[in-house]
């Protein structure tokens, strides 16, 4: 399993700072919706300008205009983009080929993705499904929320979760084969943000 | 009717040239996702402080992080800002709550809203409900869609289109009870944008 540390609601300086303290025990860098939403492709660029050597996940969460968005935020440095679940069966298609003409990765958010919808987004074989619970919910049922999705998504190779991610419910992550933990604020508000991400890594493998 | 201009896949400084241009034709000016994803909060503010009286909504697509979102659009200067149908009902009652402490508007964007998605969403009374065609799917289809979702949204107050909206198609919208008339490309790409948008603004009322 490996740690993907997602950064929100800070500027641009701040996120550089928090990469600095903890890119050691990181393995992706997510800009966060907000810094999108705030900053614009700036965001992107600056952060791989900073740092290109780091893997960079832009949560652009694309839901229309897919061709646009992902060529947009494939060159300003991104090497995964993000795109809704509820999107059109047909904007995620554009997604796929753009990511495949890029030979970057994408990840679908299931964020209100029901079982039936789930069900068309299955033959999307090379993309990462992102298991998302809404911030608004403050982390609760995540566990639920874990087992529920690993049963509807068998057969599927590449998972990831966020939304209320702690040093304990690590081990339950790997043990269900989940490809990418991604963990924001339990680093990046911790008073000492490189213990924070040092304690997240030494849990990414089950210890025996 | 009143008509609002979608601006998008533009720089800031041309987005303030085409406003100079039609605003003498258009209600409201819709800062395009692409321009928030392209620039973030930067597109609202300096589109709002070169005109602070026309009526602005940004259409920023929100889906999850309601707060945060919405209250950054608005702080920046929207008038209206946009939430998605397919977000999580919590989410949405956040941007109505939000919406309603700053007195401002919001618009619940239906794109790959289905009808039973769409009978949670009847509750929220004050919104604007935007009937969408996805852009990846150019124009095709919107006259059985709005006729569709005007079935389905019977009961409903506000009410705006988007997607592929031409002079020809104004009518049936007027007729239809449309309150707000979506126009992207037709206006912004055209050879005179100000005769374009003349031409829009002239068919806001059927024609006895």
């Amino acid at each position: 399993m490996i740690l993907q540390l997602a950064i929100d609601r800070v500027t641009i300086e701040e996120a550089i700072d928090i990469i600095k303290e903890t890119r050691e025990y990181v393995d992706i860098i997510e800009i966060g919706t907000s810094l999108i939403k705030d900053y614009g492709m700036d965001s992107v660029r600056k952060i791989k300008e900073n740092f290109p050597d780091i893997r960079i996940l832009a949560d652009i969460k694309t839901i229309d205009e897919a061709e646009y968005e992902f060529r947009a935020v494939y060159e300003a440095g991104a090497d995964i983009a993000t795109v809704m679940g509820a999107s059109a069966i047909s904007s995620i298609e554009i997604c796929d080929r753009v990511a495949k003409e890029y030979k970057k990765d994408y990840m679908i958010d299931l964020l209100e993705v029901d079982d039936q919808r789930l069900s068309s987004l299955i033959k999307f074989k090379d993309a990462i499904f992102g298991v998302h619970l809404p911030a608004d919910k403050n982390g609760i049922g995540l566990e639920n929320l874990i087992q529920e999705s690993i049963l509807s998504l068998k057969g599927i190779e590449r998972i990831s979760v966020a939304g209320g991610v702690s040093v304990n419910t690590m081990p339950l992550l790997e043990k269900s084969g989940i490809e990418i933990a991604i963990v924001g604020g339990a680093i990046t508000k911790a008073q000492d943000r490189k213990l924070a991400a040092k304690d997240f890594s030494r849990m990414k493998e089950v210890r025996k």
